[in-house]
């Protein structure tokens, strides 16, 4: 947990790509509450620039939308807000402006990370 | 808000893209309330048509899925679907019958459109 | 319903594609509870290894993300699980540790499924 889709424009490099995924999993591991530093789940998704379509926006952004089990504090989901601009200006050096993140929730039984087992309603 | 993901065949052209995005546009500002002219968040993803499953149709189809603050009245979401399927019949031309529309909604905390803030809890 | 985004690393046949879907497919119809048997809605996405971020797993693997109206129970939900990875297990031969499942609910207004008619609610 979470579960992250990351959209990007497309004709990025793996380092690029790696340093944004880096950057929101740092940003997930250092705000939010319970998660294992082992905890990372995502995709990145690659997309044609007029596919992005983010208010008027053209330059590099980064569409972020997270599915996690309900429970985090709003003062962690506001840190955590903060925290992925953070890091993403610093690598790969994306504008603050330029990043929208959204979170839904679900629960417990909606989980199951491995096997085939729902994790954490054993 | 919201936030719209919409999957087509692979291989249309940027206008026809462009239509599709603007018809599912316009037809947030016309019939969900709240929502400012220049509140557009869409993600438009590129499948092979063997990856868009959608019963047994196989003509240009739309997938569509909303992620959007909970408070949209039934009326407001009915009428949303009515003119989603009106504006592309007209524009790029898909057939009503294939555009599937699901909504996921969330809460005021859930959202940062830009600068790691929380614009609706600030 | 339900809608369901799968996500696997790009460069699959199309044979490997369908027996993926084919597989998530059965399992919904087997397990969970209501839908017909032609209720097929998914969304397979293709991307590069890097991108497809499943704590340190290199090898196939598959992200599924769904999206149905609430009231399945729980039981029900590890049922399907289970056959999840009972079936990609068997074609197209995905180990059940590198399946990661997760599901997210709406209610009945939040769907139309064609015509832009809310088929729950009319």
């Amino acid at each position: 947990m979470p579960l992250i889709n990351i959209s990007i424009p497309k004709g990025k490099s793996p380092e690029y790509v790696k340093a944004i995924a880096d950057g929101v999993n740092s940003a997930v591991l250092t705000t939010l509450e319970g998660f294992p530093p082992d905890d990372r789940y995502q995709i990145i998704h690659e997309h044609q620039s007029y596919e992005l379509e983010y208010q008027t926006r053209l330059g590099d952004r980064v569409m972020l939308y997270l599915i996690m089990r309900s429970g985090q504090k709003p003062e962690a989901k506001k840190a955590f807000y903060r925290k992925v601009v953070e890091n993403l200006a610093r690598s790969p050096g994306i504008d603050p402006a330029n990043v929208l993140i959204t979170i839904a929730e679900n629960h417990d039984i909606d989980w199951s990370f491995s096997g085939g087992v729902a994790q954490f309603v054993q």
